[in-house]
């Protein structure tokens, strides 16, 4: 019978990681659980950075980005001897079970720390890159995607009033995602991803021709998997002779107030954790499919998601 | 075999209303369609205001609020006469379908006028509400949550800072769904909701009760077709004697730069209802339920839409 | 010789609050100051409600709006006996001196308290309503200003698409500074103002003769000291028998993260308070006039600000 | 007697530029001029690329980011025969004076060609590097400023969750406009503009002796004339030993929905430009002094701006 938990956030952050953990606080006090909140990830289990949460440790923190239990990687836990001192912090405060909030790599420790020392522990993916598998959206991505595409649309401004072509980086590195969904919403000519074998020479073709119809301002998007924007734009000057600029949004994309679509994820699977672990389960995450709460092996979770990508494709070219 | 298609937005405005319109016209150009765009709904069919759209015709609109077909409910449309006469428009101009883009009342409009007429309507679901049945999600609504999202966390300053109660009108005649998402991400304390009875009484004890534990500030979200913000103010003054401050959003939430979800969700459905058309199909409405695009039936779509309620209520009262 | 002060925010809260109070804070310590903050205003004065700050008190709240101290109404300070309480706290803590953050309200407070009891008072001019004499802008109008655009930008896009008449009310009760910026930068075709005589019968004169020629679209804006939108709605559609909307802003343009130039505004203002005080002034307030930092007397302060509205108002006419 | 002018954007665009427009041609027309728009800057004259503009071409474009009549930088009008071509133009449409809204670049070429063909030429000061001599502020630049400081504040949510080091780059060539206002409204920790000398490494060593205090996160501005982005982030890595991200903002500063401040100076100067013509006024620039609209010779304006940089400076690192 569980009796205290602890919450932590690791790897990137997300916005709606604040949300997650307000969630998962209030309901385990609602349902009459202990809960302690765990500092920098697997960094504060080994160096017994933790302390005790109550109903007001989480409030007015729903709306903002980042989160505050912090987060790091923590190569530390690689090793078996980290796994043990995190152990050993896990005995000592008497703590029966865990929230891992995060991505792919945290819900792989988990997995593995969870088997080791027989100590349940449920994922809560949230990651802007949505590469979670066998779950519809993590928690972050629409805010990291409407963050992306505001960016976007500054840039059609300008690329529009001075007859510009850019190409855009926006994250995903295994996962164009992001980029995809950025690249339709933005009305944008083309985009690059890492699913996807792309071919500059026929854009760069594409985008002469273009030129001599009169079609002068073009925005390209580019996952940052599939390649780098200073780089390709550089190509495209060589190729077609046009001046080319460039931008990588990079950190921008990972903070900010999250959106609605993150903040209800993050509280409806925050509650949902702590319901797998009164029910006993372990070794999974929970998530949204079909909008409904389910939940799904750390094994499955952590395979690389399939994403049809051509559905997506197809449509931006088709709108160009 | 369909060789033109008009487009018109009928009823409320939403936003991705745009983004719909210009999937619409350039999928179809991209299928060798011609299209026309109808001016004001049903009023331009009846009143032969309408003309040819190309590509060039929707450039640059993506990520622009309202429609720039404009819309209107339009009474003439419900006589016979009325409905004659958009016929009468539609044969001289040789259109051999309809994309109806709108919410309930447009479908009901639509199915009414095809069967008639036997003209092919497909419609796209745009309606801030997100009150067509058979699917996830109308167009418009995300940004609409989004915006009521931003007003609420706007709120919680000044109702933290002053430690005030406040009642928060949202849109929702008949269903809760914008009223329960932004209570939820906005932390707020509690909801009404048309789909559900409501203790007012019980509310005001809580908030005396919370008071004198020293939780002063408070946000009460309720849904138009609930409630008016102003009377539930007066009430909780007169029975807590606690100063409560109101505010109606109103036709804020209406329009806005289109978010990433209401503009995806608009350019796959622009193209999805123009391959149902060319697919032969008519009388239904487009839509994507469980991620994937499918079809729903007018008659289906225009039903009362049931959701979960309790769900996100209990979930909103155990995170309080 | 001044060595501890101590900062309060009283009456509306103005986004920007947090800022300045991040820069008497942190400005004071690296001065070698102490600092208290005081919770709640003058009521904390009254209450003994105050505590040590130092510079992590105020770490990671520049990009906050409303206030940490927490501000609020205070009649108990008016009586001589709560003004007597407020100044044993004062002595009892050995306090020298008080950084008022706040608006005239809290400026004629601070002049009747400072010169009862000889306690140097320097005042921050924060209020959303600009109406300051004196100096040219309040921390929070310029966020204030920005959140009525961003709503009236909305209203503009549903107003176009449906083709009606909104009467949008902003704040303003005895200046019409928001108003007439906000629709001169919305595109609004009329604005009522309290410094001002309003021709509502002009005004739907125009409305009818623009509706003849096809002009549908009106967005009128009202500063609540000169009106209300409900009433005024009301009248045009009596006056006109064209349906018209009304929305009431309200408390939305308190709250929400403070813009570029209320943060800036803020933090150099924060500082030349603490200037002030040990230069040995006292019974002023500190200000921007024509981009230079400068103090004004508090009598000067709290007397009625001047504003041409005339060349305000005519433009947004001509434009019309 | 002046009866037909024409308006044109030239330079890099900036947010506020098309309601500069809308208040030239409206206001124009509200004096019974006649206007006439020019596309593409100087090109447009030299290639007769301009069109008649009534009230209604500058409808809805107030709150628009870019500029409708679209600009770029034009070398032929350097040359004396693209000059001379620019003035074929402007005798065969009967212009008899220009309004040339733009930044330092576009005055210089402004006041030749008004000179040399003596055409009457006035100034409207756009340019997101607020370098215009003699008048307080350009239209954009406070856009500019808060699109840049939202992108701080999303970045200080992960550099305070991650507890990194990050260098970010923002816009002015030759002007530490941008950097300071957006570093001391961010709460940044330092800031490298072109109008100071830097000395990294003394940062290098605060960096390396916060960080044993435990303060582990630092965002420092870096002004794009005063160094770049990822040089400097790889010589703190270099110099510290810590992993320090970088992120250039580029040009995702340029566009975007126009803040009140910069759109109603648009509008109040638009109107000022064209009363200077008609007043028979002649090379110089409108613009806001001390809050005054006021004029300043186009020779005095294209020199080197001076700006009290050591006030802001000192505040930043007072307050870090």
């Amino acid at each position: 019978m569980i009796k205290k938990i602890a919450v932590l956030t690791t790897g990137g952050d997300a916005p709606g990681m604040n949300a997650a953990i307000r969630s998962v606080v209030r309901y385990a006090v609602n349902q009459k659980l202990e809960v302690m909140g765990v500092f920098r990830g697997w960094w504060g289990l080994i160096n017994e950075e933790l302390k005790d949460f109550n109903h007001r440790s989480v409030s007015n923190i729903v709306n903002l980005g980042g989160t505050i239990l912090k987060t790091g990687r923590c190569p530390e836990f690689q090793a078996e001897e980290g796994r043990a001192r995190a152990y050993e912090t896990i005995k000592k405060y008497a703590i029966d079970a865990l929230v891992v909030i995060g991505g792919n790599g945290s819900f792989t420790a988990a997995h593995k720390f969870g088997r080791e020392y027989n100590i349940p522990c449920i994922g809560i993916p949230a990651s802007i890159d949505n590469d979670v598998n066998g779950i519809d959206y993590t928690i972050g991505s629409d805010t990291a995607i409407n963050t992306a595409l505001s960016a976007i649309d500054n840039i059609r401004d300008t690329s529009t009033s001075m007859e510009r072509i850019f190409v855009v980086e926006v994250m995903g590195r295994d996962c164009g995602y992001i980029a995809l969904s950025v690249a339709l919403a933005g009305g944008c000519e083309d985009v690059i991803i890492p699913e996807r074998k792309f071919d500059l020479e026929a854009t760069c073709h594409d985008i002469v021709n273009g030129n001599l119809r009169g079609k002068v301002s073009w925005i390209i998007v580019v996952a940052e998997g599939a390649g780098s924007a200073p780089e390709i734009a550089k190509k495209i000057t060589e190729m077609t002779g046009l001046e080319t600029r460039q931008i990588v949004l990079g950190h921008i994309q990972r903070g900010g107030r999250p959106t609605a679509v993150s903040r209800d994820l993050a509280l409806h699977l925050g509650k949902a954790a702590v319901d797998c672990l009164l029910a006993g389960e372990k070794d999974k995450a929970v998530g949204f499919t079909c909008g409904k709460i389910m939940t799904v092996d750390f094994e499955t979770a952590i395979r690389r998601k399939e994403f049809n990508v051509d559905k997506w494709y197809s449509l931006i070219k088709a709108l160009t």
